[in-house]
């Protein structure tokens, strides 16, 4: 597979509808569901830079996550129309760090933000060297912190 | 790692008590959990037997779901006690059948009964012989067709 | 909230492309998983008919699955595309019944099959009529009929 | 239902087996599973206090996320024997904190550690004051705050 010479993307925006299975007796989403949400919007954000996650995998390249936090504001519930946020917002050598915004469509309503750090490791899970590729090109660094400052 | 000669406990029961996440808006278990627990039934009455499915995994046999079926008869509750039993009802050159009966432990109320069979597989997903030790001896064979009449 | 008078297709087909977190160890989607699949395929099945799933449980009426039964085929893998076929192919006065057929879309090759049966309860859990509009009209029966000779 | 006059247990440890469904394709535990764990830490805290989570929602209790932080340092693997300690750290009138270590048994590495924080609402999800029970008597403080110290 062929990987594109950088990514050029640093911000991406998808849309969630809950699944009834992602719900509990509460009759809200399940706060579990939130961090595969923000994989999701990961994926999606390296696909629009044309990288398939699975391709990364295929190559020897796995991201595991190595911290996470997420501020729960409003409860998502099954259905409804969301859109999920996801910008990449920095990149080091060995980590790559991603902030997260949720937010209910019908209002604008603020539902979750959150952060991750993911480590890049090598099939045997020791760490490697990000691939040259993903570092940001300068131009794109201060779009993709847009929201570092609102992020938890 | 060592596998014992011989299976000679076709049935098990194990206690289950739901979790918060597997309940869904409607008050009771997500009905796609049913087939998680069943899955720990198997593990549990493996390991009765002295085997570990991860140490079958680490020999390179694979257990593959190739047809589930689940009769719901009464809705499961978040933190209830119930009792899974698991039962082997017959292995063939490549595959094994189990049924399952999941009661409440109050009041002995049956909650669901299943079947499955699982065909056997090596790492690449190549049909493979199950092990000599997996079959059942014949003195279990009726005890642990107790429940096929019942199976659904 | 309104519901039409009568629904008038019985067989959909949506697209899915299984999660990260849907996948196990065994480097396929685990098999938990095509239950929450089949039950995304009923909502949409609804929905084309003019009916939000939720806007049934508003109204006070609940389906709630009585029986499943899933045929796996080849295992779906993580982030391929998939398309998922509902078909309703049974309405009685207390109980409906849809069978499912999942497809790899890049070689159609059939991944797996499966039906289901459901009651339809009131808040309390009680069995309920179904209501009218579910039933289909007699021209539709025999359309969404299609997928009940393979069903297993 | 009854409740205690106190509670007087400010830390507790539960066993943990990871299930095969809990795993991803990377052959370790998807992280998004450690939140389902550390809810079962805070429901079992709970218990050896002499409450059961369920009763508190059956008197109108509902604990909700408000935020949660997890800091992954070694993978977590199918059927490994862990050890998770739940402890909680603070308790105001409408909020109550816990800090979380989860460590493997057979050598003791941890494996994650994690912070959260939940908010005290009633059945139309508005806040409301913690119940007083809730608060540790002031003996206990020093202790539930052993591991605030780490905590992430």
């Amino acid at each position: 597979m062929e990987f594109p010479d950088r990514v050029t993307i640093n911000s991406h925006a998808i849309k969630i509808q809950p699944r009834y299975c992602e719900t509990d007796q509460g009759g809200v989403v399940h706060h579990s569901v939130y961090s595969v949400w923000f994989e999701m919007g990961r994926t999606e954000l390296l696909r629009v830079n044309g990288i398939a996650y699975k391709d990364l995998e295929e190559a020897g390249i796995f991201f595991v996550m190595a911290r996470l936090e997420i501020k729960y504001c409003q409860p998502a519930k099954y259905d409804e129309q969301l859109e999920l946020t996801t910008s990449c917002t920095n990149v080091t050598t060995c980590k790559i760090e991603h902030c997260y915004q949720l937010k209910r469509v019908c209002d604008g309503a603020l539902l979750a933000e959150g952060s991750s750090t993911l480590a890049c490791l090598d099939k045997e899970g020791k760490v490697i060297r990000m691939p040259e590729f993903l570092y940001p090109i300068p131009a794109c660094d201060s779009q993709g912190q847009a929201c570092e400052k609102t992020a938890v």
